[in-house]
This record gives structure tokens, sequence and C-alpha cells, in this order.
């Protein structure tokens, strides 16, 4: 009997930097708009304004989710100014992204096809053949949006838009369509890879730690595929790898410090210091390496990711002299091949 | 047909400071009355204890969910105790709102009408002309709360009561209805606002920091529409503010400090000089200011709001000598046109 | 009408030590294979890695949830290893466990029955008479696994099978069943109770802090009946305590110390140092001492709690010299009645 079947709901998925106090008012108008939508919290502590790491975590988590799931992002620090609010339909899977056009939902709908180019920021495994995504400009003035505030469109913008849609409006009657190629760019976190490890200085890698997990791993924007493209590197053979972070790379990372008063300003001068290297394992999961080694691997978002094992990176690293805010800089050697001493403590452990 | 529409399910909201453990219990008491329930978490996160900052959020996040909701809210320092266990019933909107009996259910369900005279702390945008809203003492001897424990209402008590109202039960089952006049009122916030625009001082406004948001925005208890009330400044006057923190004010704060140690107590006296002043721009919205500009503007809850854009207002206050903890206090004062200098800023980064 | 009547839909929980990143692709593959799925956060901030602590917490949140829901607890440090994966299925009330056999599904699926010797660790309201609960390896090479992750079985083995089960599937197409005597048992708190009120030196406990709560109360592995089993102490005499921590027990405490500098060094030595006494009044709910006050009581998670009220217990020892991160050992030592000053500040504070 037919009524013994179920129906689906429609599932609005939420991605914020907003923290623990305002997503309630977007689940509310939600509710309002769509009272059968299904709410999943994606995550609302994306790093404030962060729009790399809300970039990579939208893009991952929502290749988990259901055909039709409708996505909204929120990490939008330009709230309030003329910044386009965006609709973007893709098919095969069918999905939505509703959210600021601030380069925020672009790796997650278009991979790097679809005309921007993307090249380096997206692994290859999150590129995606299939058609072009539709792009739709909200129409901030429709009847549905009300007299919305010019500080929380999340609320008053994008939480309607998903309810309407989830309701089965059209995105046509949302907004008007436009040429993809027109809309902001994500922020570029530059990935270097030089060498190879036959040469005398082994493979190089300069990259970007996009955000730190809550266990302290330091997840980069180095695709683990990318490596292997480059390079051959499969991660399986078992070597060590030394990560340092150059002055240089130090200073060009956080202005905040700036701000702060002598005492800092002499902290930081001890902290301009070359930070120690680090030697770390490289392996394919975390139970392979003793606990409390750094190592290297293939974490769950696809992309290079410096750990410790049942430990802390960040924590280990900052004992060491690295600074490890989110965007700060991490060069990579690997070289050699695991010393028989380390094999065998391997072994023992794995 | 009639079996293609889908039955909306009862929503319950949850409100609390319990933070990151408990709210699972009461997650779970609800499904087990109430299978059907859909549970939104509102918030678990208003700092321990805080019946103010509670108050401000569910009064705000309630607004935006749809009629016949059921809010539970449990900032309840008292817990154990021989306060009582409300349970509120609006009308026009019609809701539900179950929680102690501390005033932290007032603001949301009465605004300022109903007798209890809440000028002053709730915003014009809330006040409520429709019916007094209809409060009952929940009967917690009722075999539906079983053998509750003393410690945990949230799970054994205000839990079981929402999902009995879910599955249909009427208020006047589950205790008996009193007079609306004989419950705790909210805690006041003291806002004062004098002088005028055209006045020699301008206009000075003291006010309390109800909670922080995890941007770093400091959310005070000042209606913006008092403001407007009682200065006729519209917040469009593009002008600039001086933000201060007296002594007086700032020793009035918190007691927990007493019990640190001596370094503690010079770090004190230290933290006693004068903070220094704040200048900030009144803007309508983040992006009308420079990155890292102080503003002040009519945040997301309706109230007067400090903020830094793309920055943190509390890191900001506490480098330059701030208290910053909830419940500080801060002084306000409105007096000049912005300099052609400023203007200029703003226009460049608009 | 039978359509009148909701359907229930199955209520899968998760609880992890994930964060803030990860659970959203759980969810998305749970939707993805069960979309009728009700998924309910339990909690994902359990101490990384902390299998005693989300063990407690599972056992006592899922206690609270409707017959048929489908937990998932994932705190997983031997991920990628050959540790195998579980699914425990209980009778009477009917309910599943999936995750890693490393001892977490334990508590709450077998309390102390089941041929798995949990005396001493599981609260006697915990104990179950019922039949004992079937365990089934799951199978991951399954096709319903696909190419799974060496990293994130949450998301890519635990995930899937409680969609597949949500889904109607039984445990037995999921793997093969194995006698529950060849799991992994929890890791064992050691409780100490010695001693009689009566006695010289009154009881003496010797407990392990599992975690602290948000608030600040630090959460005991000690089951509150236990103490009344062995020494008769009802925690209704009014009594007060003497809490305090031995240097051995704190040396034993945490390695990740031993890597900070010379000025961590000296501050160690310096905690090394006996912690002062804290004082605390046996209470049975919080509002029964003055604020400020240290108490002990049955905490909502039915074992021995230290807290202060109004206040963080955490904080407050750590003003003492006390060690306070999860796993910290506490000496508690019940003695003498109340003084008659201190009963008249309880009465006046009550």
């Amino acid at each position: 009997m037919e009524t013994d079947k179920m129906m689906v709901r429609p599932v609005i998925t939420l991605l914020t930097d907003f923290g623990k106090i305002y997503p309630a008012m977007m689940k509310g108008k939600i509710l309002s708009g769509c009272p059968e939508a299904l709410i999943i919290d994606m995550t609302h502590e994306i790093p404030a304004g962060n729009i790399s790491a809300g970039s990579l975590v939208l893009s991952q988590c929502a290749s988990a989710f259901p055909e039709k799931t409708i996505h909204v992002a929120v990490v939008d620090p330009g709230v309030g100014s003329s910044r386009k609010a965006l609709l973007i339909r893709c098919r095969g899977p069918d999905r939505y992204f509703i959210g600021p056009d601030n380069g925020l939902l672009v790796r997650a709908s278009f991979g790097d096809a679809g005309g921007t180019d993307l090249s380096g920021i997206v692994p290859a495994s999150d590129r995606r053949s299939g058609d072009i995504p539709d792009v739709f400009v909200i129409d901030e003035s429709l009847p549905l949006f009300g007299n919305s505030s010019k500080t929380f469109h999340g609320r008053d913008i994008f939480a309607p838009a998903a309810a309407a849609l989830a309701n089965g409006c059209f995105p046509e009657d949302l907004g008007k369509r436009i040429d993809p190629a027109g809309i902001v760019r994500p922020p570029v976190s530059e990935n270097i890879i030089e060498g190879s490890l036959s040469g005398e200085d082994g493979i190089v890698i300069r990259t970007t730690v996009l955000l730190t997990d809550d266990f302290g791993n330091m997840i980069t924007s180095l695709p683990y595929e990318a490596l292997y493209d480059k390079t051959g590197f499969s991660g399986q053979e078992n070597l060590t790898a030394e990560i340092g972070q150059d002055d240089e790379e130090k200073d060009a990372g956080n202005p905040e410090q700036e701000k702060t008063g002598k005492k800092d300003a002499e902290k930081k001068k001890t902290d301009k210091k070359k930070a120690e290297k680090i030697k770390a394992k490289i392996v394919g999961t975390y139970s392979e390496a003793a606990r409390g080694t750094p190592v290297l691997l293939k974490g769950s978002f696809g992309t290079l990711e410096f750990a410790v094992t049942e430990g802390s990176a960040k924590k280990y690293s900052e004992e060491r002299g690295f600074r490890t805010e989110d965007g700060c800089r991490l060069t990579i050697r690997i070289t050699e091949k695991r010393t028989d001493e380390e094999q065998a403590e391997q072994e023992t452990n794995g």
C-alpha cells in the first residue's frame, strides 16, 4: 500500500561561520517556510570569514548527501554590501547551493569544470565532467524576503530561498540566470610541488593549512592526488618527510598580531627564529605509527594532512615554534627511505 | 490526494546552557514521549546560568519559528530548589514556552504586555499587543514525570512535558493555571540614555553586554529602537562614537576574579587603570567600514551591537584594557559628525 | 483513518569525538542510505580518544531513547588498524549499537551482564538482567561499504551500516555473529572505597575524573550507588568531605606535559607541591548550598560529581593547585558532621 512508504522530506543543510547563537534563526525561518524540511547542520564552526576553509568543507561534505539536497552556505564577510546572493543548480547528481557570491559555493558546485579555472585547488576526485551548473542571482526584492536586514542574509535571504526551493519553487522564480563565468572565484591557496623522489632534494611541497580540526590535525589545501600526479609519489613508499616553516612565510601570516603591545612584540621576535623542523612519517592511516608520532597522510577531505597520532599536530607544532593559525604555510620535504629502526618501530605499533 | 500532503510534525526547540553532553538526554526523553517530534537545537551554549542572555536569545529566535512551536528553555541555576516549573501558552501567534520560573521565559512570551513591567528591556519590535499569555505551573507529581531527579529537570520534567504537549495534551492537564503577575521577572539590565545630538555632550548611553557571539561581536541589552525613541537618532547620521568603560563599572563586574593569587592581583591593579577610549563608526552593516574598524550597529538581536569589521570586538577591547565578560558595562558617547577623511575612507571600502 | 497516524521514522544517534567538521559526512551518508532516518546528535565532543568518557556518556544517554534506536558511537583511535567493527543487538528494550571494538559500546549494551566482568565500573542502575546481547562483526568487504577509507570508518563503515539497519536489514546480513566474550573490554577506572563513617578516618574514596562538563562539573567514574552499597552512606547525612589530590596520583597523569619547555618545567615543579585540600558539602542538588560552595552530589550520569554551585569546579580546583585533565584522580574523605554554622548557612540559601 502506497501510504506505507514514508515520503522523503526535502533535505536542507546549513554550513556557516555563525557559531552557536544565530543558526536557530535560520532554522526557524526555514521551518516557517517549509515545515516538512529536514534541516541538517553541516557545521556552524567554519573559522570566521574563512572562505577557503568553508569552501573545502562544503565541497567534501556535500558529496556525501543524497540527490536533491539543498545546501545553504554562509561565510559572508561582505554581507550588506553589493555582493550578490547566488542559487546554483547542479545536475548529475542534482543538488542546489545557496549562498553569497564570494567564491564559497564554487568548489562544491563546479569542481573545476564550468569555465572557472580551478586547477590546482580542486582535487581530481572532485572534478565533474557533467553539465555546467546553472547560476541564478537571487532577487532580494521579492516579497518572499520581506523587509530583510542588512546584517543577516542567512536568516533573511538564504533561509527563505531554501525553503521556497524545498517547497517546489523553481530557481527561475527566485532570480535571474546569469553567465557562470561572471561569478566570484574562490581565494586561491598556492600549492607548489617541486623536485622528485629521485632528485637530490627530493620532493619539496609548499602548501597552506586551510583549517585545523578538533583533533588538532592540520588540513592543507594540497589535493593528495596532485602529489601523485606531479611526482608519481603514491604515499605508499614508507618514507619520512621534514616539515618546516620559513620566516618569510610566517611573517606573511597574521596581521592581527600587529596590534598587540610590547610584551607580545618581544614574543614575536622569538617566534621569528626559524621553527624547528618536524620529522613526520608518511602513512596510510593514523594507527600505522606509534602514539605521539608526527605523520602525513591523505585526510578525510582528500588533501594532505599533518597529524600526530593520538595527539595534536597543532600543539606539537606550536611547541616547536611553528605558527599554526588557519592560512599558515608549511614547507614539506620528502627525501629519504625510512631507517630500519623506524621501520621496526612501525611494525611493532602498526 | 490527501496522503500526498506530508503531515507536519510538532516542532520542539531546545535552548539551554547545558553545553555538549546533556542535551542528548532531553532529546531521547522527548522522542520516547513523542516519536513524531521534530527537535531543533536552538542553542546549548547560553553562558552558564546567564538568564539575561538566555532570555534575549530565546525571545529573538522563537519569533522566527512557525506557529504551534513548543520552546523548551533551561537556564536554571535554581534547579532542585522550590522554584516552579512553568508552561506558558501564547496566542496570536500560538506557541508554547516551557522552563523554570526564573524570568527566562518572560521576554519571549510576554514582550512587555501582560502586566509585567518590562519597559526598557524589551525592544519595541517585540512588544505584543495580543492576548495575555496563559501561565501554568507544571505539576511535578504527575505520573508522567516518574521518579524525577533533583538536578536535571531539563530531562526529567521539561522534556516529558514538551513531549506530552506535542502529543496533543492540554496545558490544563499538565498543571494549574496561575495569575501571570505572580511569575518571576527577568533580571533587569539597566540602560541609560541621556543627552541629545545637539547637546554639548551629545548622547550618552550606559548599557550592558549581554553576551558576545562567536565572531567576538558584543551584544548589548539596549534596544536599538529605544535609542531612536529617546533621542531621535536614527543610526543613519554617519557619526562616530566613543566607547569607554569606567573604573566603577569595571569593579562591579566579576567576583570570580577575587579568588586568584598574587600575580593576578597585580595584573588586576593594572587592569584598574582607565581603559582607553575606542572610537567607533555608526553603521548600518559591517561592510560599510574598512576591515578592522570598530563599529556600532543594530545587531541581529535588534539591540545595539559593538563589532570590529572582519575582526573581534572582544579581542580588540581586551587589548585596550576593557573588561569584556558577559554582564560588563559600556559607556557610549555619540557626539561628532564623521570627519571628511573618515568619510572618504568609508566610501573607498563600502 | 490509518494515514492520519504519522509513521515513526527510524532514529539513529551519533556519539563521536569528531568535533565540528566531520559529523556532517556521516549524516550525509546515513541520509543517502536511508532518507527516512531521524538523525540525532548525541554529542560530537567526547574528549579526543577518550573511550572511558565516551562509554559513560553513551550508556547514560542511550537509556533515554526509545526502543529500536540505532546508536552509532565512534571514539576510535585505532581506526585503520585491524580492530573490528561491531554491531550489537540488545533486546528488552530492543536497541542497536554500532562502533569500533575497543570497549566503547560495552557498558551501554551489556551493563555488567553477559559474561563481561564490568563490576565496579557500571552503576547498579545500569545492570541489565535481560538477554545477553548478540554481537556481530561487520563485514567490511560488503559491497555496501564500497571503497572505504582507512581513516574515516565513521563515514565509510558505521554510517552505511546504520542506514542499512534502519532500512530493515538484519544484523545477520551485515556480518558474522561472534561470542560476546571475545570483544574488547572498556578501560577500567579504578574506584577504591575504604573505611566507614563510624571509623576513625571515615570513608576514603579514590576515583577518576572521567570528564568535565561545560559547567566545569567534574564527573567521576564512581557509581553513586556503589558508595551506598559499600558504606551504607546514602548521601543524605548532611556531611562535609575533603577532596585532595596526591602527588603520586598527579604524576601518573598526563604524559603530554613532558614535552614543554623550561618555563613550563618550572611551573610543573610548583604544581608538584601537594594541592590544597578542598572542603565540599555533600548535597542532593546544587541549590542546597550557597553560591560558590564546593559540593559533591549524584550527578546526571549517576556517578559522584564534584561541582561548585553556580561556578566551575574545574576552575576552582585549578586555582588550588589541582590537576583537572580528564583521567586525573581525586581522593575524597568523608568524615565529619557539618558544623552548626554551615548548617545555618545552608538553610539560609537552600
